[in-house]
C-alpha cells in the first residue's frame, strides 16, 4: 500500500488510547494503518483489578490473533507492520495498581505494562496530579519507582501530573520521560495541558510529547478545527524540534458516560458529579482518522519524513530507547 | 570439578522443596552442585498473597544473584550449570492462587509458574486430594485447566492428589504429568503416597515420579536408611523403569512448626492441631546430601549414568518437555 502523504517508510503509533475494545475498533486500527497503540490497564485500579485487565485483554488477543497482539519490545511495532497487524502496549494512568508496593513494579513489567503514570490528577504516593493546590513534587516512593522503572524498562508517563512533579521527574529519570496526552497551555491554558517549562525539559531531555484530540485539551473543544491543531502542532516543533513530537489522541471511543465517571471520581470522592464524554471533533472520530492528521499535517507545513515522525516515527524510537533493560 | 559417582555429564536437579530461603541455603545449594530446584510458592495463598511471595523472590533474585536466579526454560538449567548458579522454578502446591479464575493460569505462567498441583490434600475447584474420603475425578475446571497448562507449558504436578483425580489428569493430559514429590504406597502405605495404578500410568505417558525424602512418606520415617530408600527406588525402577524418576526431596529446611501448621490446616478449618516437621533422617538434611543420595544409588545396583539420570537427567528432560509453548 503505497501512502500519498509519503510517511510509508515509518510506523504508525497512537500514544494513548482507552476505547471499549471490540472487533469494530480493532478493525478501525488496521484500516488507519495503526502498526502500534498504548492502551490505558489501570485508571483508579488496585493491583488485582489490573490484572482482572490483563486477563481480559488476554482473552482479547486470543479472539482476535488476526488483528492486535501484546507489544511488550520496540521491535514488536514493526513485527506488527510485517505482518498487518497492530500491537497494543499495556500503559498505567495511575500507580494505585502498585497497591504501595515498589515490587509490584516488576511484576507489573513481567505482565507487560510499558508505561506508568506517577499520578492521575490527584495527589499519589509518587507525586502530585494537575488538580491539587498545590504541588510538592516526586516523593520519596516517587523517586524509588523512577529509578526502578528506569532499571527495568517502563516509561515515565507525567501526563495528569502537576508542573513541579514533571520537572522533577524528568530530572531524576536517566532515560528519557514521555507526557504522553497533553498539549500546550501556551496554545489553551488547562492545568491538564503543559507549560513551556515542561516542553523545554522534554526537549532538552529528549522526551517526548504526544498531542492529545480529547476535546477538552483542544482549544475550542470538539469544534476544534484541523487546521487549528496542525498550527498548533507546527508552533510546538519550533519550540522543541520535530523529533519530539507523537501523538496519543487520548481517544475514548465507544466507551458510556460512567467510564468517565470513573475517571474522575474513582473511589476517591463521594460527591463525584455527573460527567459525560465530550463530542470529538468530526475530523477526529476513529482510528480511521490518522489520514486526516497525516493532511493537516502536510498543510501545515511538515514534509512528508516530519508527518511520518510525528504519526509514529519518534514513538518507535521513544519505545526502543525506553522499553529494554535500563544500563 | 570430577565427580567420583560418574553423574557429571548431567545437571542435578531437585524436583520440589520449600525452604525458608536464605543465603546459607542458596550456598548450601551450590555446596552440593544442585543446578536446579522447583520451590513452592503457593500454599493455600490466594492469587494477590502467591504475587507478594514473588515479589519476595524477586528480592533474594537481585541480592544473590551471584547464587541463584528465575528459571523459567529448560535451557536455564545448562545456563545455572554453566554458570555455577542455582536456577529456581516456581511452582504451586495449591490452586488457591488462581481465585477461581482460568484466566490466571496465564498470568502465572507468565510470571513464571511452571508446575501447579491440581489440588492439596483436599478437594479443589480443579480436583480431589488424597485426604478426602471420596475422589470424584477431575472436575469440569479441572480439565479446563489441564488443556490452557498443556497449551502454555505449565507442569501439571499430581502430588497430594487421590488417585482417581491422578489417573484422570494423566489421562487428560497431552503432555507428560508429574508426581514431583512422593514415594510407592506399596513401600509406605500412606495416601499421600502412590498406588501402583498410578505408577503404572506414569510410566505409559511418559511421565515422571520424584521420590520424596520428607519422613512422613518414608518407611520408617526419619528412621528410614539410605540403603533402604535406595532399594525402594531401585524396585521402583524395575516397574516404571530408570527414565520416570528423579528426586522431589520436599525439603523443609530451616522452617518454622508455623509453617506446616499453615501448609496443613491453612484456612480451611478452625480446628487444627498443633503440628511440628519431623526430624529428617540424618543423611538427608540438607542440598550437600545429594552426594550421599549418589553414592547410596551406585551402591543399590545403578550405574553412572542411571544416577545422573536419577539425580537431574531426567527431570533436565522433562523440563524441555513441560515448560514451552503446547503443540
Amino acid at each position: 500500500m503505497t501512502r500519498a502523504d509519503g510517511t510509508a517508510a515509518q510506523p504508525r503509533i497512537d500514544g494513548l488510547q482507552y476505547a471499549r475494545w471490540s472487533e469494530k475498533v480493532f478493525r478501525q486500527m488496521r484500516a488507519g494503518r495503526v502498526d502500534a497503540v498504548h492502551a490505558t490497564i489501570c485508571y483508579h485500579e488496585s493491583f488485582r483489578e489490573t490484572v482482572e485487565t490483563i486477563v481480559a485483554w488476554n482473552r482479547l488477543f486470543a479472539s482476535h490473533a488476526d488483528l492486535v497482539f501484546h507489544g511488550v519490545a520496540a521491535a514488536d511495532v514493526d513485527h506488527a507492520r510485517a505482518q498487518g497487524r497492530t500491537a497494543i502496549f499495556f500503559g498505567a494512568q495511575n500507580p494505585s495498581c502498585l497497591d504501595g508496593d515498589i515490587g509490584l513494579i516488576e511484576v507489573l513489567h513481567r505482565l507487560g505494562l510499558r508505561f506508568l503514570q506517577l499520578t492521575y490528577n490527584n495527589q499519589s504516593l509518587l507525586g502530585t496530579g494537575h488538580a491539587e493546590a498545590e504541588d510538592a513534587g516526586l516523593t520519596r516512593m516517587g523517586r524509588e519507582a523512577v529509578a526502578e522503572m528506569n532499571r527495568l524498562g517502563v516509561a515515565i508517563d507525567m501526563s495528569h501530573a502537576g508542573e513541579r512533579t514533571t520537572l522533577e521527574a524528568i530530572a531524576a529519570s536517566t532515560r528519557p520521560v514521555t507526557v504522553s496526552h497533553a498539549n500546550p497551555a501556551s496554545w489553551h491554558d488547562v492545568s491538564r495541558n503543559v507549560s513551556d517549562r515542561v516542553l523545554d525539559a522534554l526537549r532538552d531531555s529528549g522526551g517526548m510529547l504526544g498531542f492529545s484530540l480529547y476535546p477538552l485539551h483542544l482549544k475550542g473543544g470538539g469544534a476544534c478545527t484541523l487546521e487549528a491543531f496542525c498550527t498548533m502542532v507546527a508552533r510546538t516543533a519550533e519550540r522543541i524540534g520535530v523529533a519530539r513530537l507523537g501523538i496519543g489522541s487520548d481517544l475514548c471511543q465507544d466507551q458510556p458516560d460512567s467510564v468517565v465517571e470513573w475517571m474522575r471520581n474513582g473511589r476517591w470522592t463521594k460527591r463525584g458529579a455527573p460527567a459525560a464524554f465530550p463530542d470529538q471533533p468530526e475530523w477526529f472520530r476513529d482510528n480511521r482518522d490518522f489520514d486526516k492528521l497525516a493532511a493537516g499535517l502536510t498543510a501545515a507545513g511538515f514534509d512528508g519524513e516530519e508527518v511520518g515522525m510525528i504519526l509514529g516515527g519518534n514513538w518507535r524510537r521513544f519505545f526502543a530507547d525506553s522499553f529494554g533493560p535500563g544500563r
